[in-house]
């Protein structure tokens, strides 16, 4: 790079959809998607999903020549999934575990032992320092009746929060991943809003691929189609977003997205497309000045809305603390009674015993068994309240800031 | 501070113990602590185990005016504990909640129910960045069998990593807590190798106080004298660390403890010693240059140390989930078994029926409960081996950078 003050980035991000067991065909899409990295030399590689160790392994020993420096996130019960390939050092890195996440009882949806995450690594490229953020938000099951929103949006505050913290030393901010949300969701908006975060689909100079950028398309043939059916087209959930934070400019070159099929093959990479961007970073003469005063006020509002999503989840998880807490105590209560009659019967305060004794201990095991259950579940929502409050508060706080400034 | 190159701020530390229905005399002491508060009228109050929201709330209204600013970190089942009051504006904040924190069977010891964190606010007084973070790590219960060391080691890790990757942008890093930790403790060790920290203690010009400056003393009346029989001077357990990270010095003027009892009372604030500082901040020419090598050498000694019994926890952890997965795998069998008895009964395979039926239900609630126990220890266990090893691969990372360099 010496001489040239340009620098140009490649960058790949893919949902791989290897779920052991679950996924089709993965272990077939794993070489496939080695293979391609191998073949494509991209500078930085960010993937999401890879949830078994053995396939970040394979991957590590078969791209070890042209990508030297890897990084693989563990966490939750299966893992973060998240894991970087880099033609360049890895610094240093970090994970910071989502603190909401899903219902762990929600077996058939399982984001919660996904311990979702966002990964950092800190690489250097000819002088100037990345700070590159990889993660995975929690799925969209239903859009009309998203449960799952206020825990999203949590998400995307604390990704966001994450981002601000700990990339002031930074010159160039980059995060790739499946971000599960439209382009014009309240999530989307926040993220970006309040880390001043640029779309590389929206802003590339050239753009190849799938029709409005869309990553989970009907032409693949590994997508529900119809999950699908309201968007024709497909949707588009994964990113590339960027940002420079001291004297360097970003742009993006071009960005591409696979098209359903792996070149030359029958099967696509993943249920989700690859998005690869070419980003050109130069260094100039200052620091960009954003237009504050306009950005900070949409900011405001992103923030409000934001802030009512969370509220309404709030409400909805104080629902679920007293229910499941009023359950536990009518199981306490009805446990409290069965003793109470089995003294009684001891003690010969009883004519006889008023049921038979298979009836009254599988009762007394029901009732064990729902205060349990119900204790659990309490401590959990205890938790998720506490969480939501948390976050509500900050965006308070954020907005009183916003309010204040001149 | 115009015209004056050296700043002057108190901070004031303390592990409140005020834990609702549990921690003796606690709205009494609550009451001392706010008055002193306000009496003292310190720049920084880092408190911990201020357990009630409603005790955070009434020292909000009643420090109001000496501490217009303020901050309550939110998480797990019964909060964090932890808060800061600020004689002057709190820019930003952030919760990073440890991944490992105890066990939640241990519910003698409790610890997991508090999702014990590390909060981060940043303050800017006279024109100087100060990142101040407060902490509570997990308890040590048994020093001679401490079972919670590799947890508390990582805790110490991540508190370290998370202050290193957030204060980039900051001028003065300020950390107070309750880190369970002794002074020559591998994770007091740690910490302050890898952020650089500094102890107020060891730095103080002048210190007035308890012997060693111990905040754990047989002094105090709240504190269980037969924990504290092998140290009869007590123990130093809370911190106040400090550095300066861009072009300023810090030098620690003053160090203070409470002494067992409340000045003009018969109780003390707390079962521990209260921790103040009296710091001088100067503005200096250039970024003072730590002497590397040899800093360096005893760092890679230090994580290497730390590692190890990370890697000691591991192995704990990996036989845990081995023995609670067996004992899941067990009980299904059991059950599977009894299913297969009760269809062979009703195909009237059986002559008989084996059991009475009371036993045979009874046995198969019993395996049931074993069932989802055993499974949800076994996930609990399968998460804290992916915790350790991300720790213990992060550790051996930062070992091979350490050996890399020149």
């Amino acid at each position: 790079m010496e001489g040239d003050p340009t620098l140009q980035l490649r960058i790949f991000d893919l949902n791989c959809w290897a779920i052991r067991y679950l996924s089709k065909r993965r272990q077939e899409r794993v070489r496939l998607i080695g293979d391609m990295l191998r073949r494509e030399e991209f500078d930085l590689v960010l993937l999401q999903e890879v949830w078994s160790e053995q396939d970040y392994s394979d991957l590590k020993v078969k791209l070890g020549r042209c990508y030297p420096f890897s990084h693989y996130f563990r966490s939750g019960v299966i893992g973060s999934g998240l894991c970087v390939f880099s033609r360049f050092p890895i610094l240093d890195t970090l994970l910071y575990q989502y603190s909401l996440n899903g219902y762990p009882y929600m077996l058939q949806h399982g984001d919660w032992f996904c311990g979702k995450s966002v990964g950092l690594v800190i690489v250097k490229i000819s002088g100037i320092i990345f700070n590159v953020y990889v993660t995975h938000l929690h799925a969209e099951y239903c859009r009309e009746k998203d449960a799952y929103l206020p825990h999203r949006l949590v998400q995307a505050w604390e990704l966001a929060q994450f981002i601000r913290h700990t990339s002031k030393a930074a010159d160039v901010v980059l995060l790739g991943g499946d971000l599960n949300m439209h382009p014009e969701d309240v999530g989307i908006r926040l993220l970006r809003g309040w880390t001043g975060l640029r779309d590389a689909f929206a802003e590339a100079t050239r753009f190849e691929g799938c029709e409005d950028g869309c990553t989970l398309v009907p032409n693949n043939c590994f997508t529900v189609k119809t999950e699908l059916l309201p968007f024709p087209l497909g949707i588009r959930i994964d990113y590339i977003l960027y940002k420079a934070i001291s004297s360097f400019t970003v742009k993006c070159e071009e960005l591409k997205t696979t098209t359903g099929t792996a070149p030359g093959k029958d099967i696509p990479f993943s249920d989700h497309e690859a998005v690869m961007a070419t980003l050109l970073i130069q260094r100039q003469g200052q620091a960009a000045g954003a237009t504050h005063s306009t950005a900070e006020l949409t900011l405001a509002d992103v923030v409000t809305e934001a802030r009512l999503e969370v509220g309404v989840g709030l409400r909805a998880a104080q629902r679920q603390r007293y229910s499941t807490g009023r359950m536990a105590v009518l199981a306490l209560l009805l446990l409290l009674l069965q003793v109470l009659a089995v003294l009684g019967a001891l003690v010969g305060l009883d004519a006889g015993q008023p049921f038979p004794k298979l009836s009254f201990s599988l009762l007394a095991f029901l009732a064990i068994g729902i205060l349990l259950l119900a204790t659990g579940l309490h401590l959990f929502h205890t938790m998720e309240v506490k969480m939501l409050q948390g976050t509500e508060e900050q965006m308070r706080m954020v907005l009183q800031a916003l309010r204040d400034r001149p």
